[in-house]
């Protein structure tokens, strides 16, 4: 990459619309196109901030009020900006990560009721507003992704690590779709929306095209 | 107490300077005059923040950011509002907790270098701006302090429960103890300062009677 910047690559979607599992195909996919990828998540990416998801993932805490929920993805953000973001983009590493702050948006903001003015606010102090160069929606039926995700825990006992989100009202999640897709909306030029239904196989050709073409300068 | 709600004090100080001995002190004479006192402390005065405590405290973190450290805080702070504080006065108790918001106005604000106005906002947004109606701030020289602290450490096993903060250098909470008399200086009708260097018996006989003179009617 010479003396250049790495590019920020982030995934969002509902639960079960299958970041994890595109990422990590696009990251592969990367390596064998000879960027150097770091692969990390949002909470979790640092020491601090696995402790930080943690306790926001933790079924059992039901009282967790908004405010308290909003701040803590925040803190999480701020730690991982300065700690892991920031220096692997200036180091010419490419930054893939899974969640950032249009899950806040998404979730503590259209779906909680945070003021979206506070979470921006709050976004500009942990992050200085830092903007992906590229956010991949993973657009689902809230329906399929939660059963999806559902079976995905039954099958590796994650029941405890995603469970407070995945045990919302069906209601929930619909809100949170709606508000990702508003957001892709207004900002078209950022935002990759995929249709998230299909084969992971085609879903990863289709983000794997739209990069190369995006960035074939960067690609040789 | 009648329908009346209950009064919020606060007790801060630097690390050594006696506040979690005054909080016991003043609670067993509220109990005696009949007053159903809560004991609490910031950060941790709830299940969510007790974890949220074990991060900001655990002294291996070296790597903390600024704006990570103040939004875990503020974050403990709405939780604790939400589900302890508020609920508590409104039902007529008093509230006595070790720490609270000028905490952070001094270690995040004027010792890390956090900005105030944005402590403000998040602590606007964390509780409704909601200030203590007595805030006892117990001064202290910060090497007499940091001494007191340290051998209480040493004899308690308490190397890992505050040690972040006790390891900073002394000018970091000179800085801290200066912020804290700033605040005083300017919210004198809140605060009550207490030097901090005499016998604890003394100490705790100067905010007893303060506490009488202030709420002579509330006291019967």
């Amino acid at each position: 990459m010479g003396g250049q910047h790495g590019k920020f690559i982030t995934f969002e979607g509902i639960e079960g619309s299958g970041k994890t599992t595109q990422l990590r195909l696009l990251a592969d996919h990367l390596a064998g196109r000879g960027v150097d990828c770091a692969r990390t998540k949002q909470p979790g990416g640092t020491v601090i901030g696995a402790e930080i998801r943690k306790i926001l993932l933790n079924p059992s805490h039901h009282e967790m009020a908004p405010i308290c929920e909003a701040m803590l993805y925040l803190a999480d953000r701020a730690q991982h900006h300065a700690e892991l973001i920031l220096p692997a983009l200036t180091g010419g590493r490419w930054v893939l990560c899974d969640r950032y702050h249009d899950s806040t948006r998404a979730y503590q903001g259209a779906a909680r009721g945070v003021s979206g003015d506070e979470l921006e606010r709050m976004f500009a102090l942990a992050t200085g507003s830092f903007e992906p160069d590229l956010t991949i929606l993973l657009d689902l039926d809230p329906a399929a992704g939660l059963a999806r995700a559902l079976r995905r825990n039954d099958e590796h006992g994650l029941a405890a690590a995603e469970g407070r989100f995945e045990n919302e009202r069906l209601a929930f999640h619909q809100a949170v779709r709606r508000s990702f897709l508003r957001l892709a909306d207004r900002q078209q030029s950022r935002f990759l929306v995929v249709e998230a239904s299909r084969e992971p196989g085609a879903i990863a050709a289709e983000i794997r095209d739209a990069i190369e073409a995006r960035w074939k300068d960067c690609l040789v």
